[in-house]
């Protein structure tokens, strides 16, 4: 399972603040706490409404770099931030992230072939978020089909089914579900799978039983990754515990501290 | 979500000296905390090596039914013990279980017919528990036929794809999950899942963990039914977030209060 640590965010009052004030010490354990955590990669964003966006991503990108070996992941809606951000990488990035509207891809397709990067591609396209699975699966092929066009190899695709809130869409969350098992079958060998996890909680209560518990239940349905909260003891519990269950993970009874 | 509290067993030992002196009041108020947890059905079942098995039974029965209106489940290998509970039973009754054995069917979908009762249906036949999926469907399909050779309803049945140890065949549990999706393809409307959770954390570390892990996966499968430990409030609460997740149950901020 691939967990990609969504705490570094401008988004967040102190992760903001940190970034404004180049607060190297803040931003280094925090990447370093989520990688010693289980993050496989670790996602960097400087947040909405920044001047600085390009310089602050090279510096975030930087500071990361000199506390993890972990890989980096670059979110932002900007080309040019995940530009500047991808120029700094030196493993192999994430870029986070595109949708399936033309025009997106076309300008963000040529730096996953540029950087040897990979990029989560969400299921939005022109007309916005879809609302069957089957719409779904269509951007998808569109997704797939256009990267083939590029001559990407489809290895480097995270096709993203896209998770509204439970408090706001109740009914799209099995829809989500059932997604990942059709991207599982649209190809062989089938595209690597992941979702944002968080967003099913927001402006929800008990928003880490939802999170866990979505997540198990995507796991089970073959979900390859997700952007989640590896601080969260008990969502990595989940992970690990659902890994066991499946067979991916090696069941001994110490299988919580591995 | 039918869940089915197991906690009124005879091999657990205290339940097992209950049983001996005949103890109501330890009985009555285990079979109501299951209820008062969440349990749509109550199992019952006198244990192993007992002689008195049947007065043992129509005694769990009667004491069970003055505590509870929920539905019961009687749980014996023994035919003449199943028909000593049925016969006592108010409510539709749940038989604990058949095998897809032929013989077995043969003594016990008559008393589904007799008794208008629901039946737990094990995938397993002369040769053991089965190691594939299609061995699991094969047997789906032979209990489903028969059940209709013998005039009996298919919503009676509840199909079990039998969950073995994490601890001791790992590999079967990915399988257990992929039954549960084939068993709701195999025909409209679709058979009814059942599974008994507990096993799967036999002899494991992290029990808990591992099994509301599994049962969050196995509900995102579509299971319908499950054998658990009610009095798990951690169990419970995931089953909640699960159906909310699920669009099966309205989210609200106070979902895990009703």
């Amino acid at each position: 399972m691939i967990l990609i640590g969504e705490k570094c965010n401008g988004m967040f009052t102190a992760v903001g603040k940190a970034i404004d004030n180049r607060d190297a010490d803040f931003i280094a354990k925090l990447v370093s706490d989520q990688a010693k955590a289980g993050a496989t990669i670790i996602d960097l964003s400087t947040g909405p409404g920044r001047d600085d966006a390009e310089d602050a991503m090279k510096w975030l990108v930087k500071t990361a770099q000199s506390a993890t070996d972990a890989r980096l992941s670059i979110d932002s809606p900007s080309v040019n931030v995940l530009k500047a951000g991808l120029e700094e990488i030196k493993g192999i990035p994430l870029i986070n992230s595109t949708t399936a509207e033309a025009d997106k891809m076309a300008k963000l397709f040529p730096l996953v072939k540029e950087f040897n990067a990979e990029i989560v591609c969400l299921t939005i396209d022109e007309k916005g978020i879809p609302q069957t699975v089957d719409q779904r699966m269509e951007m998808a092929m569109t997704i797939l089909a256009t990267a083939m066009d590029m001559g990407l190899p489809t290895e480097a695709l995270y096709i993203d089914p896209v998770i509204l809130p439970v408090s706001a869409a109740q009914n799209q969350l099995p829809l989500v579900c059932e997604s990942i098992t059709a991207f599982k079958n649209l190809c062989t060998p089938a595209p690597k799978t992941v979702v944002g996890l968080s967003n099913v909680s927001s402006s929800a209560q008990e928003k880490k039983l939802l999170n866990r518990t979505f997540l198990a239940m995507l796991i089970g349905r073959g979900l390859d990754a997700a952007i989640v909260d590896t601080l969260d003891v008990d969502l990595m519990n989940t992970v690990k515990a659902a890994e066991v269950l499946l067979n991916r993970r090696l069941y001994a009874h110490s299988f919580l501290k591995v």
